[in-house]
């Protein structure tokens, strides 16, 4: 059994700011990804926080991002932005293209925005509840970092989870933000897995042979299952296509797998659509729909075995409470990874 | 075992047509609704082609769809319409938003068109294709017209099974068109397999008890699954949104079950967006690496039990040449159905 330790969203924030800082991200950057972060690790993506530093840490060591980018409008038209994110950490691409949609889409209503040069930016909630904050509803795809997914009844792994996140602003309801991989589990879910030494359930991965994998450390001899067969293998191509191949971002045969690989630029493609409730309806009457919509779901009777319906986003939201005032578990593998990174640059560890 | 006979493509939209005018729908309408509903036929989306006549007819008889509608721009930005479909036929209002969607696309780069007073268009991927011929991808997302889905773990029908079409144009193979419903499988797959006498896999729907349900007779005993179970009534849920609620179209408890009430008006919300490739890369560019993405995960080798990887669309485009070249198949069931629908109005029947 792995100890856990709990830590304060701000520790975990100034800890990957001194951390990256100590690797030569200039400070306001620095700050910016430590934030994003941290707030990942509140909400619940154990996958996308602190998890990704000594990664992120490697690859700005072997010369794999650029610590200096200039982010900038390539295209752009009243309803669209293509970005190029200069290869710089993709938290700072995102963050640009969700809030330049948003911008946008205050005039043109709807704005899509995609990037490619960017890289890795943590969860996809992260990104779609950006424009939440000007009433709007956000939408957000990502070709992921490495592919661990073949084309429905293939062996070779052309596809990467390509998730999706969506996030619906209510009035007094907790938002309902879905934030899914088009794989029946995110590949970070195998990653903590096996760094917590647990076995996996049948249906997350099969081997070569089309058989179960339910040993973590044994991922490299099989792929993840997309959900619903042959149509999670439909939207993980589409999403691909969209994010990556639309922007001039890699797809397929060309994506690095950023866990094995540090120096190549990844050019990851990634879009945020930002839409502007107000050009649609009247903002509260549909933020009060929203709310009526949660409730409805939330009184459904249940089926046995089920005790309560759940909102996309809800047990994120539960999980955020709690951390917000208990702090975020960590377990001693993960700790023992995130010290020998702090280490090997000279900053104080973490707690 | 059922007989089986077939028609060609124009003969079915033929029937189409004098079976709607016969209705009184007008003559100009008519031919588009038939010519659409017969391109589902030719495209393989059995159940949502002519299939679908004697309830639409029946819906016209009873009063609740509107023969001479006024479909009309309601609000509009630069990026966005929202489109009143004055209770007109779903294909009337879907074709005009995805020809809006596409004409402002030209000076917007991306464009979003939703819709509200709609109606049952037909299969998605129909209104997908429509932007490709301006060299623009299209997206499509409706909420369905009956519940037949309850939230993850409940036991209340409050969702459709909203599907999701994409389509993205290649230069010389076909273009790459995802057409799927958040369920395992459409409820016109049930109501087909129920009037071809076929029993149904497990996985398509379960009963009150959670117990599988495979007599599509006996579907109103259960519901529909979900792909990817919570992920897929996650998506579900927020196409919804999109697709419902931001329109102002009916959504959970407002959703009208159109195979059982005629008169009410449905409500239908859809929403389209044309993605003008040019605004983001150089067509042909795109279009030969949309046909390189296509070879590369067809020459993909296979799993043990799978023959070859398939491209979403690839069997509609299959299905497509073969009953272009040979007629689309009809089983009796169905064309006893359209006898009855056709001598009821006094028009020659089908074949």
């Amino acid at each position: 059994m792995t100890e856990v330790r709990r830590f304060s969203g701000t520790d975990i924030a100034d800890f990957c700011h001194r951390t990256l800082m100590a690797a030569e991200m200039p400070s306001a950057d620095a700050r910016i990804v430590a934030d994003l972060m941290a707030d990942a690790d509140v909400n619940g993506s154990d996958g996308h926080g602190v998890f990704r530093l000594p990664g992120y840490i490697r690859r700005i060591k072997e010369g794999g991002l650029n610590l200096t980018p200039n982010i900038r409008v390539e295209k752009e038209k009243s309803g669209m932005a293509l970005v190029d994110g200069d290869n710089a950490q993709g938290h700072l691409v995102m963050r640009y293209c969700a809030e330049l949609a948003t911008k946008k889409a205050k005039d043109s209503g709807v704005a899509w925005v995609g990037s490619h040069a960017s890289n890795h930016a943590g969860p996809a909630a992260l990104y779609a509840k950006i424009p939440m904050a000007a009433d709007m509803i956000g939408l957000y795809v990502a070709i992921g970092n490495a592919n661990h997914l073949p084309p429905w009844g293939g062996t070779e792994m052309l596809l990467s989870t390509n998730p999706i996140a969506i996030a619906v602003p209510g009035m007094e309801e907790p938002a309902i933000v879905l934030d899914m991989a088009t794989t029946v589990a995110a590949y970070g879910k195998v990653k903590t897995a096996a760094q917590r030494g647990e076995e996996m359930p049948e249906g997350w991965m099969i081997d070569r042979q089309g058989q179960p994998l339910t040993d973590p450390t044994k991922s490299e001899d099989g792929f993840l299952l997309p959900i619903g067969g042959p149509k999670g293998y439909g939207l993980a191509l589409m999403f691909g296509l969209l994010a990556g191949t639309l922007n001039g971002a890699a797809f397929g045969k060309d994506v690095v797998d950023f866990n094995a690989d540090f120096q190549t630029p990844t050019n990851t493609g990634q879009f945020i659509v930002a839409i502007d409730i107000a050009a649609f309806a009247d903002v509260e009457t549909f933020k009060r729909n929203i709310d009526n919509i949660y409730r409805t779901m939330k009184a459904s009777p249940t089926l046995p075995g089920y005790d309560e319906v759940l909102l996309p986003g809800e047990q994120s939201h539960k999980k955020r409470q709690d951390r917000e005032a208990n702090g975020v578990p960590i377990h001693d593998g993960l700790l023992e990874a995130l010290a020998k990174t702090a280490g090997d640059l000279g900053v104080e560890a973490l707690g």
